[in-house]
């Protein structure tokens, strides 16, 4: 259960993330923020050591929450298809459930210092490592085609892209069905049984 | 032949790129921007009405190259399957060639005031309109899946985002042929001639 202190940091993540997303890092005065989640200077730096550390803790928290779910998809002995599939409604649940997190994180990366660069680089090479792992696995067992490595790096573009920009037009679960109706045929091997039907 | 007063113009663009690509464009003061460009306060408030215009235009160029270029590609009496293999190596050309600009297209949106994010949301509509319509035209005439077209906003995601974090480690000519493999599979109709090899 979390304590009053987690629930206020929290509060001000959600609000601070609402904000950012809204009106950019750079347009978005502390007064704003402290209205936003009701605090005074003196509450506000309690929970949050600078404008920029809570930048940071919002981009680092949607991240942090898929390699989280992705450890687990990735611990079951299902075959590389289901992994796939998994990780992308994980993912694009993730989206919809926390979607001014995920749009600071698409737009406000050149917002960060050098270091903070570093850390979301490090975290987000953490989270595609998990994609690149699956995919590499379903191409030496022939589920999938050889494919290079680099598509790795258009999985989060295809996902955090899509719902930041369509967000308004389109439902959630839509988006996320037509990602992977692309994505699974695009990498399944077209000879393999799972491509179209599940293997009994 | 571009006047002198174009070529100065040109200059700035570039070069106001490659600082806003780097640093951002809020982490970029107009003393740098002046330096980089060789221009006076007045030269350069002769060629550019405000930083925030300059941002705007820098947004512009390379979505106006490449709705130029898709006209061309959707003229041509091609299939759909080589209009989208067209249209995603012209995309693909586009970002390698000009990949800071890009780079601010993708992470500057919210920097830029009401109308102006109006006017880079119509063209970049415009854009994504053409990859609407051939999608469209090859699921009616059975070269393509039945695709849901929000697929169409994942389009952008897939090559600017990819292009922008997976520069420094991967050539471009493998990343348009990483993401044209899958985009392609992941579309083609499995039936079709097309998807495998050529009509002849």
């Amino acid at each position: 259960m979390p304590t009053r202190g987690e629930d206020t940091r929290t509060r001000i993540l959600t609000a601070s993330a609402e904000l950012f997303a809204r009106q950019g890092y750079h347009g978005t005065g502390l007064s704003e923020l402290l209205d936003a989640v009701g605090l005074g200077k003196g509450g506000f730096y309690h929970h949050i050591a600078s404008k920029e550390q809570l930048l940071l803790e919002i981009m680092f928290d949607p991240i942090d929450r898929v390699l989280h779910s992705s450890d687990r998809i990735l611990g079951t002995d299902a075959d590389a298809t289901t992994k796939l599939r998994n990780l992308g409604t994980d993912l694009g649940h993730a989206m919809a459930a926390d979607l001014a997190a995920w749009t600071v994180f698409l737009r406000e990366y050149s917002a960060l210092g050098h270091d903070g660069k570093a850390q979301v680089l490090k975290r987000r090479q953490e989270y595609l490592d998990r994609w690149r792992r699956v995919l590499a696995d379903g191409a030496a067992n022939g589920e999938f085609r050889e494919l290079d490595l680099a598509f790795v790096e258009s999985i989060l573009g295809l996902f955090v892209y899509t719902f930041v920009w369509a967000r308004e037009s389109t439902p959630p679960e839509t988006l996320t069905d037509s990602i992977m109706t692309v994505l699974l045929h695009g990498v399944c091997a077209p000879a393999h049984p799972r491509s179209t039907a599940k293997r009994d």
